[in-house]
């Protein structure tokens, strides 16, 4: 039986997503004339740069591909999706077929960056276009990026290290999550492919060398065999990024059902909120250091929207599979705040950074990093656990069609 | 005549100097083993981190050279000073004569940056301990190292930018500001040098390019003539960063006697701080969009120690300049807030990083970017400019010898 505080949660999460969030992003974000996604967008949506992230047009033609085949086959959101991948096609890969991190509107080339983040967020895009359609084309470069990336963060020397690897080897829980998640959605469109043995070696990875019960916490970055890297670097802990690393294996638990890849994954729930939740004022910390010394990031105790929505997605997977009560408390704590701080009645979406109070930092409700994405993301996933504990079914419109 | 506020300030600068900010550092930052100095301490001055960034290096050295200079001629602080430009000399030259990021406790290299400010405080430090000791080694060091720091700066190609040259060339305001001031710090060892031209060609550039008094703003990047760049980055102005730009310029017109410079150097402080000072909170914001469009930095309202050193060199400079009341004004709004909100009267030393409400964000003392540089070399300044403006000869230990 669902807690009936989760289960009254789900209208709040259905109704947010479709009539304040994607109203918010499919108004404003589009850019109808040169194509992409404008995501430089202030309090009301106004633009205050026209710069088009490469992250955030693959996240958002995935987002529209995700809702056309979760919520209702809308031809319009069909349309941005295609929309965002036709812009990545044309203007988001060099003459060597790396992707880049930023173009101009027009799409000229403004930053590369030396990692293959784009590239993972281009497979989304590729994949979710691919699985809503049933088209070859976008299948196709689904599949030939998903190699690429593939072979970038398998082959040693092709990413290079901004730390010296002779004198301090180290690797990030980043690249390991992020191909776990790719892996999953590739799954979807390729049976064939490599990917659940991809996700087996990059779980394991993840509990081998990141995940340490026995300090209680999730290390970002660690020593070639999980080894304790020197200084604030080797400590530091990014609760929401752990936190999605949970959810991240609990889709793959799901779908396997594999209760055991489940049982393992939990607990990173838990020592994520020991340590991140902040004591005094509630809201998730953005960087910790594991030992209470000095963080070093500037922004170290701010609080910032994609942590919580990885939270609420996390903990209604855990609930959903466990059914225990701490998880249900614990989503509705993290609930309340969130919306509580972060909604913006006036102006719909949400703001992105609070200070540690929970006062707003800056009203812009996309930019570089934040645009149509974790808040519907969670949003969608959110309504989709709950009304699957309801036994309801408004979860799952495609498996209807 | 000086102002009676000021003038009673003298011995709290002397003495926070002194009995306070140069003991935490002398005791906590020499590292005895292996040379050079730490920098990642703690309130208390305890290390979280071992690892030794090469900015931090040359500007301790800088500054205990010029404590031996300008205050007293103590054999510990030109030993510190020794001690700094021993540890660079070592470790914090790549085999090319391209200076570090960042070593190891023991030198070993840990990241190389594409830019060349090491180099920047690498020459304070040389030209510091040449200036100190009239020895030939270093002053033959900072010399050419001063060379190869010019040409990185003045030939195209050799710094890299982020951003596609193609697609929207730009240049910044740092590279200048640091080479007029190092210029500065050359004509003192080198009288026959270029520096001179140097420093008019810096400040022109400044002056034509940067400085925009129609909009009564200083930008941190601007197109290769000064044209505004698209979006946040063309909009961002650093207070704190422009203040300081303003009294290297002040402290250049002191010495040439120029009063023309002084003038049009002094609109600078004017716009930083009707741009920066938070009329909320007080204190200097970190980055403001010129237009009151959303600024994308996350740290964006953080109160930072430096950017309140430099507005407190700049406004002594200021008053010792004119005589204006509203700069005597100024210098005692920014140190009363900065005490107050910066100051730890139990562990000694500044905090770095509040909240934009003036609460302490994390009690480090020092880490990547804060060291025996930006409070210390403001202390002794505003000393030495307070007491010339009372005619005291403590101004200049160094011309009694």
């Amino acid at each position: 039986m669902t807690d009936e505080r989760i289960a009254a949660l789900s209208s709040v999460y259905r109704n947010t997503l479709l009539d304040d969030v994607i109203p918010f992003w499919q108004t404003n974000s589009p850019d109808r004339e040169y194509g992409g996604f404008f995501t430089f967008l202030d309090r009301g949506g106004q633009r205050y740069g026209d710069d088009k992230p490469i992250w955030l047009q693959g996240r958002a033609a995935w987002m529209f591909s995700a809702l056309y085949r979760a919520v209702e086959r809308k031809p319009e959101w069909l349309a941005l999706a295609r929309q965002g991948c036709e812009f990545l096609d044309r203007y988001g890969f060099d003459t060597a077929g790396k992707m880049y991190f930023c173009v101009t509107r027009e799409g000229r080339p403004l930053r590369m960056r030396r990692y293959y983040f784009s590239e993972v967020f281009g497979v989304l895009a590729f994949a979710g276009l691919a699985a809503a359609t049933g088209e070859e084309a976008p299948r196709r470069r689904a599949v030939e990026l998903y190699q690429s990336l593939l072979k970038a963060l398998k082959t040693p020397g092709i990413i290079t290290s901004k730390i010296d690897e002779r004198t301090r080897p180290q690797k990030g829980l980043s690249p390991l999550m992020c191909l776990l998640n790719v892996s999953e959605a590739m799954l979807e469109i390729d049976p064939t492919g490599p990917y659940e043995r991809v996700i087996d070696d990059c779980a394991e990875e993840i509990f081998s060398d990141f995940v340490k019960p026995d300090e209680g916490c999730v290390l970002e970055s660690v020593g070639p065999r999980g080894e304790r890297v020197e200084g604030p670097d080797g400590r530091v802990m990014n609760p929401g990024h752990a936190i999605e690393c949970a959810w991240f294996l609990l889709d793959v638990a799901r779908r396997r059902k594999d209760s055991d890849l489940a049982r393992r994954a939990l607990p990173i729930i838990d020592m994520s909120l020991e340590h991140g939740w902040d004591p005094e004022y509630g809201g998730l910390l953005y960087f910790v250091d594991i030992e209470g010394k000095p963080a070093t990031q500037l922004e170290h105790d701010m609080k910032l929207w994609w942590p919580h929505n990885e939270a609420l997605i996390a903990l209604a997977m855990a609930y959903e599979e466990t059914r225990e009560p701490r998880y249900a408390d614990w989503f509705m704590r993290v609930h309340e705040w969130s919306f509580r701080h972060f909604g913006d009645p006036e102006y719909g979406e949400w703001f992105g950074y609070l200070h540690r109070d929970g006062s707003v930092s800056t009203t812009l409700k996309g930019g570089m990093w934040k645009g149509a994405f974790h808040l519907p993301r969670c949003l969608l996933l959110c309504w989709k656990s709950i009304a699957r504990m309801r036994g309801s079914n408004d979860a799952a419109p495609q498996d209807q069609d």
